[in-house]
């Protein structure tokens, strides 16, 4: 049985948590993502992967597209600048009167450039609930990477750029596909790739090419290329974002993987960023959520 | 009858063309590219198109990837610097004793940066002929846009960039394509993101999922969506290879909408770019190539 249930309910997978208060005990994942889903499906979808957990009245909260327009039920964004913790949860009606499932609302920015996040806004809440009123700029890299600003316990803005997606799609469905197979790395290729983009980002699209005709005329390595195509994509993504980074703290929260990439290329700039897992951010602000 | 056949054999396309002298007199094309092909199936998919104009011995020239190592047969890169008119053509052997088929071979670029191509030598060996030893920059828009220097009748260097195959791939493949389907157009917003990007080429990525986030909050227009994402993708282009445009003379060989793209772009920063349709100067390259 589950204290309550951590739900993380994204474009393309789902992912439930039982929890014990703030405490994970076992978490089962789906790709029943909001993308494969009408809004009638998500009820007994949640109920499949986590029926036996339930026996009861539980306590069920949500984050992520699921609270979009074409999820469960749209869960109003807030607007920055905003509490990074406010308990105004949406409710939504279930058949099963056992259930009790709310979701976080997302956050959206009108100015000075239209942004919306569903989902990092609550591992927002657990930054600045971990960190004892953390003030400085959240990075979330991932799909979607988003940068906050964050003062005196708020959201004051934040911008989002695409470099996850800008990878994924060039080494998927690009011509470089053919020289970048594989998931080999090399460091040393990557940061000099960031250092490039950072100090001169308008060779971005010229640099890409590149890659290719190194294939072909050189036979360079796909680890190689890999990783210098991230770190152009990370390098011109620090260019656009060095307003917010610069002499500021940072806290990198991401996958494995991508906090580390964000928090080299960030320490090569002379930063300390300090790296707290995606998960347990996602845990501490539903947990704090919940009691707002 | 033909007196002789020019073929533009590309990635994904075929496109045959009856020639008298240098005029065109019939074209066909198929979606018989080089990547749907083995090499031994290029002479009979060739034979099929162009059967009917084959009567006794024909002179068949061919540019684009059907020279690369995995086309018909390869036609091995000249280097930069090298003339742009230059009548060293790949000789393929057939099992049709009528035809006479040859290849033009790509140009590759060694230093400063790595960088081939395939096609757009022909297009550049018809503009020079056309323009009467043009001096100056050559930019030829498309899934790959090339840069080329030419001086003194020698492709001086070239760079490439994947701005048109960035835009497929993003409105195509990403997120974004929620935000910015159809094919309408917004003058104006793409010369404000050209501008934005060519001052500030540092923000194109992180202006990117404004796209989404303005089609969610304000409804933004898909047509305006294209036309600042396109705008995006060229300003950084032009931002990239400003020392290339920048005081030179610049003619522009593509297809008609992103001639006028990239003419209206340059256009708006002092410069009257030359404008030559990209299929005569295949034709005009390909005549002059098989006389020199």
């Amino acid at each position: 049985m589950a204290d309550w249930i951590a739900v993380d309910w994204g474009t393309t997978a789902l992912r439930i948590t039982r929890m014990e208060g703030g405490r994970p005990r076992e978490t089962r994942e789906s790709d029943r993502g909001m993308n494969t889903l009408d809004p009638d499906a998500f009820e007994p979808t949640l109920l499949d992967l986590a029926g036996d957990w339930i026996d009861g009245p539980t306590e069920i909260l949500a984050c992520g597209m699921v609270g979009a327009r074409q999820g469960w039920a749209e869960a109003t964004y807030r607007t920055v600048p905003c509490a990074a913790v406010d308990g105004d949860l949406t409710r939504v009606e279930t058949r099963d009167p056992r259930l009790r499932v709310s979701i976080v609302p997302g956050v959206r920015q009108l100015d000075p450039h239209p942004d919306v996040m569903r989902g990092e806004e609550t591992q927002i809440a657990g930054i600045v609930t971990s960190l004892d009123d953390f003030e400085g700029v959240a990075c979330l890299p991932g799909t979607h990477t988003k940068w906050a600003h964050l003062s005196a316990g708020e959201i004051v803005s934040f911008r989002t750029v695409m470099t996850g997606e800008l990878f994924a799609t060039i080494t998927g469905q690009s011509v470089l596909r053919h020289s970048l197979a594989g998931d080999g790395w090399d460091e040393a290729a990557f940061l000099d790739a960031v250092s490039d983009t950072l100090s001169q980002p308008e060779l971005l699209t010229a640099r890409m090419f590149e890659l290719r005709a190194a294939d072909l005329l050189h036979g360079q390595e796909a680890a190689t290329g890999r990783a210098i195509l991230s770190g152009l994509l990370i390098g011109a993504e620090l260019a656009a974002t060095k307003p917010w980074w610069l002499g500021r703290d940072v806290v990198i929260t991401g996958s494995e993987k991508t906090t580390r990439a964000y928090a080299t290329a960030l320490s090569a700039q002379g930063l300390d960023p300090k790296l707290l897992p995606a998960d347990e951010m996602t845990f501490a602000g539903l947990n704090v959520l919940r009691d707002a």
